[in-house]
Protein backbone atom coordinates (compact mmCIF):
# COMPACT_ATOMS: atom_id res chain seq x y z
CA UNK A 1 0.00 0.00 0.00
CA UNK A 2 1.13 3.68 -1.38
CA UNK A 3 -0.37 6.43 1.13
CA UNK A 4 0.02 9.95 0.35
CA UNK A 5 -1.21 12.83 2.89
CA UNK A 6 -2.00 16.58 1.82
CA UNK A 7 -2.09 18.91 4.60
CA UNK A 8 -4.86 21.75 2.71
CA UNK A 9 -4.11 24.87 5.42
CA UNK A 10 -7.23 26.63 4.57
CA UNK A 11 -9.19 24.00 2.86
CA UNK A 12 -13.00 24.73 3.66
CA UNK A 13 -14.44 21.98 6.32
CA UNK A 14 -17.99 22.71 6.13
CA UNK A 15 -19.39 21.16 2.85
CA UNK A 16 -20.63 24.49 2.01
CA UNK A 17 -18.00 25.86 -1.07
CA UNK A 18 -18.70 26.15 -4.10
CA UNK A 19 -18.10 23.77 -7.00
CA UNK A 20 -17.61 26.79 -9.23
CA UNK A 21 -15.07 28.41 -7.10
CA UNK A 22 -12.53 25.52 -5.53
CA UNK A 23 -10.03 27.52 -5.13
CA UNK A 24 -11.46 30.61 -3.35
CA UNK A 25 -15.07 29.07 -1.19
CA UNK A 26 -13.01 25.91 -1.58
CA UNK A 27 -9.77 27.40 0.44
CA UNK A 28 -7.78 25.54 -2.46
CA UNK A 29 -9.53 22.64 -3.02
CA UNK A 30 -8.09 22.83 -6.41
CA UNK A 31 -4.87 21.61 -5.03
CA UNK A 32 -6.23 18.56 -3.40
CA UNK A 33 -8.84 17.56 -5.52
CA UNK A 34 -5.58 17.81 -8.39
CA UNK A 35 -3.69 15.63 -5.36
CA UNK A 36 -6.55 12.77 -5.42
CA UNK A 37 -6.28 12.75 -9.19
CA UNK A 38 -2.55 12.25 -9.07
CA UNK A 39 -2.37 9.93 -6.47
CA UNK A 40 -4.92 7.68 -7.77
CA UNK A 41 -5.20 7.44 -11.66
CA UNK A 42 -3.29 5.72 -14.31
CA UNK A 43 -5.22 6.04 -17.49
CA UNK A 44 -8.40 3.76 -18.39
CA UNK A 45 -7.84 2.18 -14.66
CA UNK A 46 -7.43 3.18 -10.96
CA UNK A 47 -4.23 3.06 -8.45
CA UNK A 48 -6.05 1.00 -6.61
CA UNK A 49 -3.15 0.07 -3.99
CA UNK A 50 -3.44 3.67 -3.48
CA UNK A 51 -4.40 5.73 -0.48
CA UNK A 52 -4.67 9.59 -0.51
CA UNK A 53 -5.38 11.82 2.91
CA UNK A 54 -6.96 14.72 2.99
CA UNK A 55 -5.98 17.14 6.16
CA UNK A 56 -8.29 19.95 6.24
CA UNK A 57 -7.18 22.83 8.23
CA UNK A 58 -10.21 25.59 7.40
CA UNK A 59 -12.96 27.15 8.55
CA UNK A 60 -15.70 26.73 9.63
CA UNK A 61 -15.30 23.26 11.18
CA UNK A 62 -11.56 22.00 11.55
CA UNK A 63 -9.86 19.75 11.43
CA UNK A 64 -11.36 16.87 9.35
CA UNK A 65 -9.08 14.15 7.68
CA UNK A 66 -10.84 12.69 4.13
CA UNK A 67 -9.39 9.09 2.98
CA UNK A 68 -9.75 8.04 -0.58
CA UNK A 69 -9.41 4.41 -0.94
CA UNK A 70 -7.91 3.52 -4.60
CA UNK A 71 -9.16 -0.04 -4.03
CA UNK A 72 -12.90 1.19 -3.09
CA UNK A 73 -13.68 4.23 -4.72
CA UNK A 74 -16.64 3.94 -7.47
CA UNK A 75 -17.85 6.63 -10.51
CA UNK A 76 -14.22 9.10 -9.74
CA UNK A 77 -13.76 11.06 -12.70
CA UNK A 78 -9.69 12.76 -12.68
CA UNK A 79 -11.45 16.09 -13.42
CA UNK A 80 -11.31 18.39 -10.39
CA UNK A 81 -14.99 19.07 -9.77
CA UNK A 82 -15.72 15.08 -9.64
CA UNK A 83 -13.19 14.30 -6.37
CA UNK A 84 -14.73 18.15 -5.19
CA UNK A 85 -18.11 16.52 -4.94
CA UNK A 86 -16.90 13.93 -3.43
CA UNK A 87 -15.26 16.05 -0.74
CA UNK A 88 -18.38 18.42 -0.61
CA UNK A 89 -20.73 14.76 0.19
CA UNK A 90 -18.05 13.80 2.99
CA UNK A 91 -17.72 16.89 4.90
CA UNK A 92 -21.68 17.05 4.95
CA UNK A 93 -22.45 14.02 6.79
CA UNK A 94 -21.97 14.08 10.35
CA UNK A 95 -18.23 13.56 11.77
CA UNK A 96 -16.78 11.19 14.48
CA UNK A 97 -13.68 10.45 15.54
CA UNK A 98 -13.60 7.44 13.30
CA UNK A 99 -13.60 7.17 9.76
CA UNK A 100 -16.52 7.16 8.48
CA UNK A 101 -17.55 6.13 4.75
CA UNK A 102 -19.91 9.08 3.34
CA UNK A 103 -19.55 7.24 -0.62
CA UNK A 104 -18.27 4.12 -1.52
CA UNK A 105 -14.22 4.41 -1.07
CA UNK A 106 -14.42 8.02 0.87
CA UNK A 107 -13.93 8.47 4.51
CA UNK A 108 -14.30 11.41 6.93
CA UNK A 109 -13.16 11.92 10.33
CA UNK A 110 -12.55 14.59 12.76
CA UNK A 111 -8.29 14.89 13.70
CA UNK A 112 -6.07 16.24 11.64
CA UNK A 113 -2.34 15.69 10.83
CA UNK A 114 -0.89 15.50 14.46
CA UNK A 115 -3.44 12.14 14.97
CA UNK A 116 -2.40 11.00 11.82
CA UNK A 117 1.23 10.82 12.10
CA UNK A 118 0.67 8.85 14.94
CA UNK A 119 -1.29 6.43 13.04
CA UNK A 120 1.25 5.99 10.33
CA UNK A 121 4.97 7.11 8.97
CA UNK A 122 5.08 9.50 6.91
CA UNK A 123 8.14 10.66 4.50
CA UNK A 124 8.18 14.26 3.60
CA UNK A 125 8.29 15.30 0.18
CA UNK A 126 10.43 18.38 0.32
CA UNK A 127 12.33 20.00 -2.49
CA UNK A 128 14.99 19.96 0.33
CA UNK A 129 14.73 16.21 1.00
CA UNK A 130 17.47 13.41 -0.74
CA UNK A 131 17.34 12.77 -4.48
CA UNK A 132 14.47 10.14 -4.32
CA UNK A 133 16.20 7.95 -7.27
CA UNK A 134 19.32 7.96 -5.16
CA UNK A 135 16.95 6.18 -2.44
CA UNK A 136 17.62 2.57 -2.45
CA UNK A 137 14.34 1.86 -0.85
CA UNK A 138 11.95 3.81 -0.85
CA UNK A 139 8.90 3.96 1.93
CA UNK A 140 5.39 3.79 1.17
CA UNK A 141 4.28 6.67 2.73
CA UNK A 142 4.11 10.41 2.00
CA UNK A 143 3.31 13.64 3.53
CA UNK A 144 2.95 17.22 1.14
CA UNK A 145 1.94 20.52 2.10
CA UNK A 146 -0.51 22.26 -0.65
CA UNK A 147 0.38 26.22 -1.90
CA UNK A 148 1.81 27.00 1.92
CA UNK A 149 4.26 25.43 3.70
CA UNK A 150 4.13 23.67 6.72
CA UNK A 151 3.67 25.61 9.83
CA UNK A 152 6.29 25.92 12.74
CA UNK A 153 4.17 23.47 14.34
CA UNK A 154 3.66 21.40 12.04
CA UNK A 155 7.62 21.15 11.02
CA UNK A 156 8.08 20.64 14.53
CA UNK A 157 5.92 17.67 14.37
CA UNK A 158 7.61 16.12 10.83
CA UNK A 159 11.00 17.29 12.67
CA UNK A 160 11.97 13.19 12.82
CA UNK A 161 11.12 12.23 9.21
CA UNK A 162 12.89 11.29 6.35
CA UNK A 163 12.65 14.07 3.39
CA UNK A 164 13.15 13.54 -0.33
CA UNK A 165 12.84 15.50 -3.28
CA UNK A 166 11.04 15.16 -6.17
CA UNK A 167 13.63 17.11 -8.53
CA UNK A 168 15.43 20.22 -8.50
CA UNK A 169 12.47 22.55 -9.07
CA UNK A 170 10.10 23.15 -6.70
CA UNK A 171 6.92 21.77 -8.03
CA UNK A 172 3.18 21.35 -7.06
CA UNK A 173 2.24 18.74 -4.90
CA UNK A 174 0.05 17.07 -7.15
CA UNK A 175 2.98 17.30 -9.62
CA UNK A 176 5.42 15.98 -6.95
CA UNK A 177 3.44 12.87 -6.81
CA UNK A 178 3.27 11.59 -10.22
CA UNK A 179 6.81 12.05 -10.15
CA UNK A 180 7.08 9.86 -7.08
CA UNK A 181 4.58 7.52 -8.91
CA UNK A 182 6.65 7.08 -11.83
CA UNK A 183 10.16 5.95 -9.58
CA UNK A 184 7.97 3.64 -7.75
CA UNK A 185 6.36 2.34 -11.05
CA UNK A 186 9.77 1.59 -12.30
CA UNK A 187 11.07 0.02 -9.42
CA UNK A 188 8.12 -2.18 -9.73
CA UNK A 189 8.66 -3.04 -12.77
CA UNK A 190 12.55 -3.28 -13.25
CA UNK A 191 13.20 -0.40 -15.11
CA UNK A 192 15.17 1.44 -13.52
CA UNK B 1 11.96 26.08 -25.85
CA UNK B 2 10.01 22.94 -25.13
CA UNK B 3 6.32 22.71 -26.95
CA UNK B 4 3.72 20.24 -26.10
CA UNK B 5 0.98 19.23 -28.57
CA UNK B 6 -2.24 17.52 -27.21
CA UNK B 7 -5.10 16.05 -29.75
CA UNK B 8 -8.57 16.53 -28.06
CA UNK B 9 -10.17 14.42 -30.41
CA UNK B 10 -13.91 15.29 -29.60
CA UNK B 11 -12.73 18.93 -28.01
CA UNK B 12 -15.86 21.56 -28.25
CA UNK B 13 -14.44 24.45 -30.77
CA UNK B 14 -17.14 26.47 -30.51
CA UNK B 15 -16.87 28.22 -27.31
CA UNK B 16 -20.13 27.54 -26.19
CA UNK B 17 -19.22 24.53 -23.60
CA UNK B 18 -19.95 25.14 -19.84
CA UNK B 19 -17.40 25.91 -17.24
CA UNK B 20 -19.52 23.74 -14.99
CA UNK B 21 -18.87 20.42 -17.07
CA UNK B 22 -15.90 20.22 -19.17
CA UNK B 23 -15.58 16.56 -19.44
CA UNK B 24 -19.42 16.35 -20.83
CA UNK B 25 -19.89 19.84 -22.55
CA UNK B 26 -16.49 20.38 -23.13
CA UNK B 27 -15.44 17.40 -25.03
CA UNK B 28 -12.79 16.60 -22.63
CA UNK B 29 -11.85 19.69 -22.18
CA UNK B 30 -11.05 18.97 -18.28
CA UNK B 31 -8.12 16.48 -19.98
CA UNK B 32 -6.75 19.16 -22.07
CA UNK B 33 -7.22 22.10 -19.05
CA UNK B 34 -4.73 19.65 -17.09
CA UNK B 35 -2.39 19.29 -19.72
CA UNK B 36 -2.04 23.02 -19.61
CA UNK B 37 -1.20 22.80 -16.25
CA UNK B 38 1.58 20.45 -16.53
CA UNK B 39 3.01 21.54 -19.02
CA UNK B 40 3.46 25.29 -17.66
CA UNK B 41 2.74 25.61 -13.59
CA UNK B 42 6.28 25.26 -11.17
CA UNK B 43 5.27 25.98 -7.34
CA UNK B 44 5.08 29.62 -7.30
CA UNK B 45 5.81 30.24 -10.73
CA UNK B 46 5.61 29.51 -14.42
CA UNK B 47 7.63 27.45 -17.17
CA UNK B 48 8.56 30.40 -19.52
CA UNK B 49 10.49 28.50 -21.51
CA UNK B 50 7.33 26.16 -22.36
CA UNK B 51 4.48 26.44 -25.05
CA UNK B 52 1.38 23.78 -25.01
CA UNK B 53 -1.15 23.54 -28.11
CA UNK B 54 -4.19 22.16 -27.63
CA UNK B 55 -5.89 20.80 -31.14
CA UNK B 56 -9.23 21.24 -30.89
CA UNK B 57 -10.87 18.21 -33.24
CA UNK B 58 -14.87 18.29 -31.79
CA UNK B 59 -17.40 20.25 -33.43
CA UNK B 60 -19.24 22.62 -34.35
CA UNK B 61 -16.71 24.18 -35.85
CA UNK B 62 -13.53 22.19 -36.36
CA UNK B 63 -10.73 22.11 -36.15
CA UNK B 64 -8.94 24.84 -34.10
CA UNK B 65 -5.45 24.66 -32.37
CA UNK B 66 -4.80 27.02 -29.28
CA UNK B 67 -1.36 28.09 -27.97
CA UNK B 68 -0.33 28.89 -24.19
CA UNK B 69 3.06 30.78 -24.30
CA UNK B 70 4.43 30.10 -20.81
CA UNK B 71 5.99 33.42 -21.24
CA UNK B 72 3.16 35.55 -22.28
CA UNK B 73 -0.02 34.76 -19.99
CA UNK B 74 -1.29 36.54 -17.37
CA UNK B 75 -4.02 35.67 -14.70
CA UNK B 76 -2.87 31.95 -15.29
CA UNK B 77 -4.31 29.81 -12.74
CA UNK B 78 -3.78 25.99 -11.94
CA UNK B 79 -7.31 24.76 -11.68
CA UNK B 80 -9.04 23.43 -14.65
CA UNK B 81 -11.60 26.05 -14.56
CA UNK B 82 -9.10 28.77 -14.91
CA UNK B 83 -7.43 27.49 -17.94
CA UNK B 84 -10.48 26.65 -18.92
CA UNK B 85 -11.79 29.65 -19.25
CA UNK B 86 -9.18 31.50 -21.43
CA UNK B 87 -10.07 28.66 -23.95
CA UNK B 88 -13.49 29.64 -24.15
CA UNK B 89 -12.38 33.23 -24.67
CA UNK B 90 -10.07 31.70 -27.36
CA UNK B 91 -12.98 29.70 -29.07
CA UNK B 92 -15.16 32.69 -29.12
CA UNK B 93 -12.63 35.30 -31.25
CA UNK B 94 -12.98 35.19 -34.95
CA UNK B 95 -10.68 32.53 -35.87
CA UNK B 96 -8.52 33.09 -38.86
CA UNK B 97 -5.41 31.03 -40.58
CA UNK B 98 -3.00 32.44 -38.43
CA UNK B 99 -2.62 32.84 -34.47
CA UNK B 100 -4.39 35.32 -33.16
CA UNK B 101 -3.85 36.64 -29.88
CA UNK B 102 -6.98 36.33 -27.52
CA UNK B 103 -5.83 36.91 -23.91
CA UNK B 104 -2.26 37.61 -23.02
CA UNK B 105 -0.45 34.97 -24.26
CA UNK B 106 -3.00 32.40 -25.56
CA UNK B 107 -3.63 32.26 -29.13
CA UNK B 108 -5.92 31.08 -31.66
CA UNK B 109 -5.84 29.62 -35.36
CA UNK B 110 -7.84 27.21 -37.71
CA UNK B 111 -6.39 24.15 -38.40
CA UNK B 112 -5.33 21.30 -36.67
CA UNK B 113 -2.92 18.72 -36.10
CA UNK B 114 -1.17 18.09 -39.84
CA UNK B 115 -0.47 21.84 -40.25
CA UNK B 116 1.40 21.27 -36.94
CA UNK B 117 3.32 18.55 -38.22
CA UNK B 118 4.33 20.24 -40.83
CA UNK B 119 5.67 24.07 -39.08
CA UNK B 120 7.29 21.93 -35.72
CA UNK B 121 8.87 18.07 -35.71
CA UNK B 122 7.20 16.86 -32.36
CA UNK B 123 8.16 13.25 -30.89
CA UNK B 124 5.34 11.37 -29.73
CA UNK B 125 4.73 10.51 -26.17
CA UNK B 126 3.67 6.97 -26.24
CA UNK B 127 3.79 4.13 -23.75
CA UNK B 128 5.37 1.62 -26.43
CA UNK B 129 8.31 4.01 -27.05
CA UNK B 130 11.49 3.91 -25.89
CA UNK B 131 12.04 4.44 -21.99
CA UNK B 132 13.35 8.68 -22.21
CA UNK B 133 15.27 8.07 -19.22
CA UNK B 134 17.48 5.86 -21.74
CA UNK B 135 17.33 9.16 -24.49
CA UNK B 136 21.08 10.35 -24.62
CA UNK B 137 20.01 13.72 -25.98
CA UNK B 138 16.00 14.42 -25.38
CA UNK B 139 13.97 16.35 -28.17
CA UNK B 140 12.23 19.91 -27.27
CA UNK B 141 8.97 19.09 -28.83
CA UNK B 142 6.41 16.23 -27.74
CA UNK B 143 3.18 15.14 -28.82
CA UNK B 144 0.33 13.71 -26.99
CA UNK B 145 -3.29 12.51 -27.17
CA UNK B 146 -6.00 12.71 -24.77
CA UNK B 147 -8.69 9.74 -23.52
CA UNK B 148 -8.74 8.53 -26.89
CA UNK B 149 -5.75 7.13 -28.51
CA UNK B 150 -4.25 8.10 -32.13
CA UNK B 151 -6.85 7.45 -35.23
CA UNK B 152 -5.55 5.70 -37.66
CA UNK B 153 -5.03 8.76 -40.20
CA UNK B 154 -3.35 10.69 -37.11
CA UNK B 155 -0.98 7.36 -36.65
CA UNK B 156 -0.47 7.89 -40.52
CA UNK B 157 0.84 11.52 -40.25
CA UNK B 158 2.95 10.50 -36.95
CA UNK B 159 4.73 7.18 -38.33
CA UNK B 160 8.36 8.84 -38.76
CA UNK B 161 7.98 10.28 -35.44
CA UNK B 162 10.24 8.75 -32.68
CA UNK B 163 8.40 7.50 -29.65
CA UNK B 164 9.27 7.70 -26.23
CA UNK B 165 7.99 6.02 -23.02
CA UNK B 166 7.76 8.10 -19.67
CA UNK B 167 7.56 4.73 -17.96
CA UNK B 168 5.69 1.11 -16.96
CA UNK B 169 2.18 2.23 -16.77
CA UNK B 170 0.29 4.31 -19.22
CA UNK B 171 -0.81 7.45 -18.00
CA UNK B 172 -3.03 10.55 -18.68
CA UNK B 173 -1.03 12.95 -20.83
CA UNK B 174 -1.06 15.59 -17.69
CA UNK B 175 0.88 13.37 -15.59
CA UNK B 176 3.20 12.04 -18.98
CA UNK B 177 4.09 15.76 -19.24
CA UNK B 178 4.51 16.19 -16.01
CA UNK B 179 7.35 12.98 -15.71
CA UNK B 180 8.70 14.27 -18.88
CA UNK B 181 9.41 17.79 -17.41
CA UNK B 182 10.74 15.97 -14.54
CA UNK B 183 13.59 13.98 -16.80
CA UNK B 184 14.22 17.64 -18.52
CA UNK B 185 14.60 19.19 -15.41
CA UNK B 186 16.98 16.93 -14.30
CA UNK B 187 19.07 17.15 -16.96
CA UNK B 188 19.52 21.01 -16.80
CA UNK B 189 20.22 21.38 -13.38
CA UNK B 190 23.16 18.01 -13.80
CA UNK B 191 20.80 15.85 -11.04
CA UNK B 192 20.53 12.64 -13.14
Amino acid sequence: MKRFAIVGHVAETGGTFSLNDLPGSGGRMDVLCRCVNSSLFLSHDLRRDVECYLVLCGEPDPEKTILFRGSGVRHLSPDERSSAAFIKKALSIPCGDEFRESTPGVYVRRGGLSRLLAEIPFAVLDEAGEDLRRVPELPENYLLSDHQNFTPAEEEAIAGAARYSVGPRSLHADHAITVLLNEIDRRESGWV
